[in-house]
């Protein structure tokens, strides 16, 4: 399937909510406990999840946009949530994530993005040129990662 | 974390209504379209899950808790969803599959499993032997795959 703005939000819009259905109930041995090793807990790919929302994202996609001559992306802290979500409770973090979320895709959709705009470049600062629609397209497959896959 | 009963209720409790909350408001592409190849769709795993709660996990059980001589397990037909999805909606599917997951952890909890009961043994056709315990891990594993995981 090729990108498409529509189908993807479908995805990007439900994923909170599928989160909070997902763990709301859950024991904190499910929630905290990591898989050894470097491994995340569940509440530290939530905190992930709100700081991708915070910078990673629409900060990009802005950039992008913009009139600056200066396209290059901010890097990205892959760990910073092990300090930002000290306090919080997993609730308290699904209930950012839910509210960044809508925040930052009622931005996306009051652009009205069009063909052209998706083909637009910005500076990723590991992989160079990218475009707008590959941006959207990773937002969405850190998404899809969480779906049921085939190899059930 | 070592095998828990309590704690795999919890999310085996959970699945049905993450997978409706997942999957009731996207669009046919994302949930009919398989990967390419032998690669199975949304639509077809729900069909999975729902052969596997009508014949793989609680009928198994009941072979190992049983007083019959012979507990070798039916083999499991992994495709037979394709012919007995036929005709169903995919909100049919996951209505059908929430119906018979709440049936089969109802029937677990009236059994009231100890620790004994968990080390009791069934044959399974490929496996040879296997406990109670490993046989409802299984079951958890199977739902577990669609958690957040740490490589996010």
């Amino acid at each position: 399937m090729n990108f498409s703005l529509s189908k993807s939000l479908e995805i990007l819009e439900g994923t909170p909510c599928v989160l909070i259905a997902m763990l709301q109930n859950l024991s904190p041995e499910w929630t905290s406990n990591n898989e050894g090793g470097q491994t995340w807990s569940v509440y530290d790919i939530i905190g992930h999840l709100i700081h991708g929302e915070r910078t990673d994202w629409i900060p990009r996609a802005e950039i992008i946009l913009s009139e600056k001559p200066n396209k290059k992306f901010e890097p990205f802290d892959r760990l910073v949530q092990f300090e930002e979500s000290k306090g919080m409770s997993l609730r308290q973090l699904l209930d950012e994530f839910k509210r960044l979320r809508k925040k930052n895709l009622e931005y996306l959709q009051s652009k009205k993005l069009t063909d052209i705009n998706l083909q637009e470049k910005g500076i990723h600062p590991a992989f160079g040129e990218v475009t707008l629609s590959q941006l959207l397209s990773t937002w969405l497959y850190m998404t899809l990662i969480i779906f049921p896959k085939s190899h059930v």
